[in-house]
């Protein structure tokens, strides 16, 4: 017989499954075709063990992993909405919070409140590792639109200011990155990628 | 102007988009599709954070997420070998090590050393955590085989016997979880997704 527990978690293993069939407007670096929110979280995880170095503050590397590893789970049910689809944005976080009740719950209540902590914390972003998870959920989908030259931003018309509302968050966890990125901008601009 | 060092991790960080393209044999639990080997690394680190209760061992949980972030990485050059085609197999360890040495040196020469030794040591499957990364990437598929009605076993005529062997290497990292394996297989046969 197998136990409630265990039961509980391949149950959250199976259905966590169904992130890979949430897309995102973001392409792959050759353009071929976009990204969906279980590889672009495996992504985001591997930039944060090869960035760490950037971000001034002590951080706890294995919080932030296990924080990307499940920042996306909640689009299970309430799906990804383009961030610059702000009307959009407005109504998501009451179909989020409802789809972390369902998607954590599903694990044993020990888990299920931890991870649920987990996510409240990089939906808030005030530690140092909700920041830092945050930069870089900003820089992953930034690099993937500079190297399919601006694809993405192309196909939903998004100008140059709109980009930079929407990373400057990315200088509260590093400045580098932030210069990085800001060089990225301009490089985009210069190209054509994005519109002034 | 961008610092070496920087410029490195982020042509490492756009190299690694390519895992995406990587397509495995698994099919999701739908069984609309195949994985890809990014998807495929994801989901095996968020099972590394919920079962962790059933390894007796002690075990680095943060060593074990970066080995099963990494673990794929040698397909972006070497390809995904179907792990029951064994004549592949064979030639296969070859062409994973010069992708190693290949992928894992875009990064400065202090981070392409540590992921080159956290490759090997999943490969050697020795130490606990490469052991119970090693289990997890037996089960993953296991339960999307199960999930999807053994339709990729079908698909290319796979026995009971064949998965008994891949998969026997899970009890070495934990009891509990080879017991689950034990009765999905019998479950496997009785429903008639998996032949005697």
């Amino acid at each position: 017989m197998l136990k409630k527990r265990l039961s509980e978690q391949l149950k959250f293993i199976i259905e966590i499954d169904k992130l890979k069939a949430v897309w995102r407007q973001s392409y792959l670096t050759d353009g071929s075709r976009k990204e969906n929110s279980a590889e672009h979280s495996w992504h985001l995880a591997l930039m944060v063990c090869v960035l760490q170095e950037y971000v001034p503050e002590e951080i706890n590397l294995l919080h932030v992993l296990k924080m990307v590893l499940i920042h996306d789970l909640v689009e299970i049910d309430a799906g990804d909405t383009y961030c610059y689809d702000l009307a959009g944005r407005a109504q998501q976080a009451e179909k989020e919070r409802k789809a972390a009740a369902r998607i954590f719950n599903i694990l044993p209540a020990d888990q299920a409140q931890k991870l649920t902590a987990l996510w409240l914390e990089f939906e808030t972003g005030v530690t140092p590792e909700a920041r830092y998870a945050a930069a870089l959920d900003r820089l992953q989908p930034l690099l993937l639109n500079y190297a399919s030259q601006g694809k993405s931003w192309q196909e939903h018309q998004i100008e140059k200011q709109q980009v930079l509302e929407r990373n400057a968050l990315i200088k509260d966890s590093s400045p580098v990155l932030w210069d990085y990125a800001w060089q990225l901008f301009q490089e985009a601009v210069e190209k054509g990628y994005l519109t002034e």
